[in-house]
């Protein structure tokens, strides 16, 4: 028996959207989860649809992406599947979780939390590294998590360089929207780091994107990264530092290999995500080896 | 001095979306509008960029069609603007007027009101075709209203539809998502209708697009509709009821020139439309002279 719930099943571009919610062990709630199938995944044979993971930023449920980012077309192109995780457990009656928008619900921080109080539910970390991933290929046998690439957008940008970071060859490639990409030195990751994590702040590096690339021994995939100029979380609350994490790969295995784009006069909202999404995808085709 | 507010200027895609506001004369009120100014505007010479109107369906702000019907790229690619009009006045402080979803503020049903409670202020009819496009001609001096073309979704559909056939040889092509097609004969229509219109259901036709099909003697561009087989609007509430206008252009100038796409499995939302802008795009290109 399946261990998802499917709550609908959504006709669009040339596949379909799973809006599936299931109980997970590590949350100890129910998380919401979207999956995008592509038009080639009816047709296919086992294990050859491969899987591009998105990671929301603060605040976003699993259908902002779905409906504002444009991935699906792209998704359609190529023949990669979409999953869109939720940002955070919901419902978890830890208290505070609720008291600001960037913290708690709707901002897990992709972390496993070990202070007493988040240590429970907030495990985001292992969520969506370790335990959706057996549970969709067992649901979906066309899909290949094998054969999977990570991207995701503000939080989620730092989410999913974290996570390629500390899993060495388990992703074939990444990318980032305006990702937080040195937490430890902007005032969102101390927030979320501090209350997650505790004070000792080792324990915040291995979760930094600028500070896992110096130990970084895996494959080398380029790296691509949009950032907009005009994102006042860039130029204004110094919450992304990209420019840490590009000099930072210099030198270290990646050589650099950091394709950053500053663009002029994009936000940080979906009009933005939208624009870039083409390119994104196709970085990932490459290296999922669609194209 | 300009009579539009720009409350924000947003870069996405290959070009600019503004955020304005109004005074409307029509409406009495301060209205909404977002314009999409695509990639070839800034070096284009005066009045050489066609302009697609994009009328949104109930409850919609011209936020929703702006975030997530994906027109933007398509813009870009063949070179027209957008207009994305409110849907009805908003705060006009008509009794009921905020009662029910479909009625009143978001559904203004794109007709000039002629009963005492709405007269005043709902007049969609002349804000679309009459008030502001002439402001907008004045406000961008390199667009071309006079190249125009027209669509919408549901109610917008309907709006699209109605507006074209009412006006023969202002709108260089036309089509719709899930238009409302023959609304004296669907429950929204007749809600909407007898408050906006009052009894006297021979008012009711003169924006009915089935009604209006046979008296209709301007250009006949091929019509294009996309309707949703899983819209339960359409299968299970007949709301819709594309095929009575399909049956009766066949009798008129139009010669069952509809092109008419029951589409399986998807529903009303912004998931399908977006599913289709690209289709749209091109239709509308073609009668723009753009390809």
């Amino acid at each position: 028996m399946s261990v998802f719930k499917t709550e609908s099943t959504i006709t669009t571009f040339g596949g379909k959207l799973l809006k599936l919610s299931h109980q997970s062990k590590q949350t100890q709630t129910k998380m919401d989860l979207n999956v995008y199938l592509p038009k080639t995944y009816e047709k296919s044979a086992k294990k050859t649809v491969p899987v591009l993971i998105y990671l929301s930023g603060l605040t976003c449920t699993p259908n902002n992406a779905s409906e504002k980012a444009y991935w699906q077309p792209h998704a359609d192109r190529y023949g990669f599947a979409i999953v869109f995780p939720d940002t955070s457990p919901r419902g978890a009656n830890v208290e505070g979780e609720d008291d600001s928008w960037d913290h708690g619900t709707g901002a897990g921080f992709y972390v496993d939390a070990t202070t007493d109080k988040y240590k429970n539910n907030y495990r985001m970390y292992s969520y969506v590294h370790e335990e959706i991933q057996p549970l969709l290929q067992d649901e979906f046998e066309n899909l290949n998590f094998e054969n999977v690439s990570i991207t995701g957008h503000s939080m989620g940008g730092y989410g999913a360089l974290s996570g390629f970071l500390q899993n060495p060859g388990k992703y074939k490639s990444v990318s980032a929207f305006s990702p937080i990409s040195n937490p430890i030195k902007a005032q969102w990751g101390e927030k979320n780091f501090g209350a997650y994590l505790g004070d000792d702040k080792s324990a915040w590096a291995k979760y930094d994107p600028t500070e896992l690339l110096a130990k970084y021994d895996g494959p080398t995939p380029e790296i691509l990264i949009h950032v907009g100029k005009g994102d006042p979380f860039y130029y204004r609350d110094y919450q992304l530092l990209p420019e840490n994490f590009y000099e930072a790969s210099k030198g270290t295995k990646f050589g650099g290999k950091v394709n950053l784009n500053l663009v002029d006069g994009f936000d940080h909202s979906y009009y933005f995500i939208s624009s870039f999404t083409a390119d994104h995808a196709k970085h990932h085709a490459k290296y999922l080896d669609l194209i």
